[in-house]
């Protein structure tokens, strides 16, 4: 349910609730076989856990159990060139992909497959650069089904040396729409024309937050997803949400300019006018209301984008999701080896129970998430840090480094022109 | 605010959201020069703050300074019996009465003097009580006001040595329901008719939430308030709230039976029918929905109780609020000075989790008192734990202490019969 949940963030300028309740209805994961499993699945699918030493997982993200599943059943098969470019996917994959591997190459020009295949390069890439960082940790890889159709693999790395608690998850859902749902998107301005009061829905996604221990290297999130939806005459609604922000426990401005600079060359290949928007749209999402303060310093966020061609958001989206690791991985090399204080340490966690604050109460993907019977929860509240704290009347004095950060949370600042 | 949000915890059997947005909204606390002071409201009131050692508190709750302002003004006037009286008020109260203690004592024979003196001493009792177990830490005293009226008192006393955070709210607002409200309201199925669209309202509450250190005292919490509300022809409506509950970490049965018999006698002096009736409304009001757990073993609810007679209900809510002390500090006495280990405090710091999970998701004065504009945030948030932690994927071993408690949280034991 994690990236499935997540894949839900709703815009700020959306009606309340609509796209979110939709897909977190149709989204709720089973837990249990595989009921509906869309063809090209593999057999040894279903809710297996390994613990992978990240150092290990360098290589081939030690996905030896699966590959000797697979060993077995392709011994009569020929190698051909297929087989091994499936090969080199499946290095780059932290697990086998929902839709299975053949499926997905057989479907190649579909754009769902390239989405789904973008989607799983992306966490593996994420994946082994944070484990790259963190050699002494363990990534935990669980992978999941929905007694509905579909599923996702939910990846985390907890209590390491560098990161706290980071979470990279992905998932792909697909089934009917109910006729609850389907009045939820119509309420967004959707007009959704449905047969039998049902919609077959598609929606996928990858889903991240990345807490670090230090207090000097900053909490990331990224979230890039993809929806269809089909009407009753046969033709297809489809629109690309996500964004990638980040949320500093101090103010750095080389690295805010650094984060930002990144976001905006990657927008600024596809359209000059995104960035702005994006990254507005982002400081108006992460708005902590009751605080009156961002859970971060911003990136861009952005959602329900269908225009100006299908090809071209996705290789929007493509180049956003490409830009993950160099916005993000460079501040962490950069930081975390820096000193801290206990102090410096306590204001993180005050911050950490900002970050939670933000999650349970605003987050639309989380909350409605959460209220879904059936979702999986441990994937929707990775994005929780491992500790936070709430002081009552915390004020930090005026002027120091904990006052700086809290202006920029107030007064969004732009970093980039 | 607080108390003022907290007031509003809604029941489980109302419409969604209906009297907890409409009081959060009509209680929206401003921080500023009180605008619309009632009569006998105190002249030095105004946010003061003053940190009041608990040790010294035990006697006159350290009022030094309110005291001293009181007498400038009181030099003239002859020292009556009605003093006395009121000096003796003012000993067992934390600060100055919202509605000013000559106008209760004048308007005494009215239920919302009698109510606001009942919370008044309440959170005076508790405090008390809990500054004699932590003689080390102390209380934080905050009066606020409400632009709109009224205002509030927030104890705070934070990492002591047994307790945590503890925070003891009081709130009386008053003024007029908004058309929005109004609505609201009704939709609960209040038949309510308005002048001009507007509805004279009164709300006051005590509400409380006691974190203490070590895994073996449990969390407690409570809240007791009381609404009016005026209608075109000046009839008026009104109801009370309230209840109890406590959250172990680990389960003691002895604990468990204790509240629940201190629970039990209190509801059975009024009707034999009210313990059962409450303590399943507890159970089902404190529901983590997606944990598939209770916040913790319950205690009893209710809301929206207008029946027999106002003056019952009273007596009801005032056995109710003198419980609060012999239900819980026997049980604090008893374990704050048991040994732990670093496993059980981690166990602890995961539950205080799932108490965020509940006050931030589904609580409904929480939810509704954050989302409004103008609340005194701080008191709202009092109810949070100092510290929190989330595991992904934490599971407790089988037969286990902490499955033990897992268990009753699934499902619900009568601890009494």
């Amino acid at each position: 349910m994690a990236a499935a949940a997540q894949l839900f963030r709703g815009a700020t300028r959306a009606a309340c609730g609509s796209p979110a309740v939709a897909l977190a209805l149709a989204a709720a994961a089973g837990r249990r076989a595989l009921g509906s499993a869309p063809p090209g699945l593999s057999a040894g699918r279903g809710c297996r856990r390994a613990a992978l030493a990240a150092a290990g997982a360098l290589g081939g993200l030690g996905l030896g159990l699966w590959r000797r599943q697979q060993a077995a059943t392709a011994a009569s098969e020929e190698k051909d060139e297929d087989e091994k470019e499936e090969e080199e996917l499946r290095q780059r994959f932290m697990a086998p992909p929902v839709s299975g591997l053949r499926e997905l190459r057989r479907r190649r020009r579909e754009l769902r497959s390239r989405m789904e295949l973008l989607i799983m390069e992306t966490q593996g890439e994420v994946c082994r650069a944070l484990a790259a960082l963190d050699p002494g940790a363990s990534f935990s890889v669980d992978t999941w089904e929905r007694k509905e159709g579909g599923g996702g693999i939910s990846c985390v790395l907890q209590d390491g040396e560098v990161f706290e608690k980071a979470g990279v998850n992905v998932s792909v859902v697909f089934g009917l729409l109910s006729e609850e749902a389907a009045r939820q998107m119509r309420s967004r301005g959707k007009s959704l024309k449905a047969k039998d009061g049902k919609l077959p829905f598609c929606a996928m996604g990858v889903s991240s937050v990345i807490h670090p221990k230090n207090p000097h290297v900053p909490t990331m999130h990224f979230n890039y997803r993809y929806f269809e939806i089909e009407e009753a005459d046969g033709t297809k609604q489809w629109w690309f949400g996500g964004g990638t922000d980040l949320t500093p426990t101090y103010l750095n401005e080389d690295d805010a300019v650094h984060f930002h600079k990144t976001l905006k060359e990657a927008c600024d290949k596809h359209d000059l006018k995104l960035y702005p928007k994006y990254k507005k749209w982002c400081d108006d999402y992460f708005y902590i209301k009751h605080r009156g303060e961002r859970r971060g310093i911003g990136g861009i966020f952005f959602d329900d984008v269908d225009s100006p061609s299908k090809e071209e958001v996705f290789q929007f989206v493509k180049s956003c999701a490409k830009a993950v690791v160099p916005c993000y991985i460079p501040i962490v090399k950069r930081h975390c080896h820096d000193s801290f204080t206990p102090e410096e340490k306590l204001w993180q966690q005050l911050r950490r129970g900002r970050y939670v604050e933000f999650n349970l109460v605003y987050d639309r993907g989380t909350k409605f998430g959460l209220l879904t019977p059936g979702s999986r929860i441990e994937s929707i509240l990775m994005s929780l840090p491992l500790t936070a704290r709430w002081e009552y009347m915390h004020t930090p004095p005026e002027s120091s480094k904990e006052a700086e950060i809290l202006e920029v949370l107030r007064n969004p600042k732009d970093w980039v022109h």
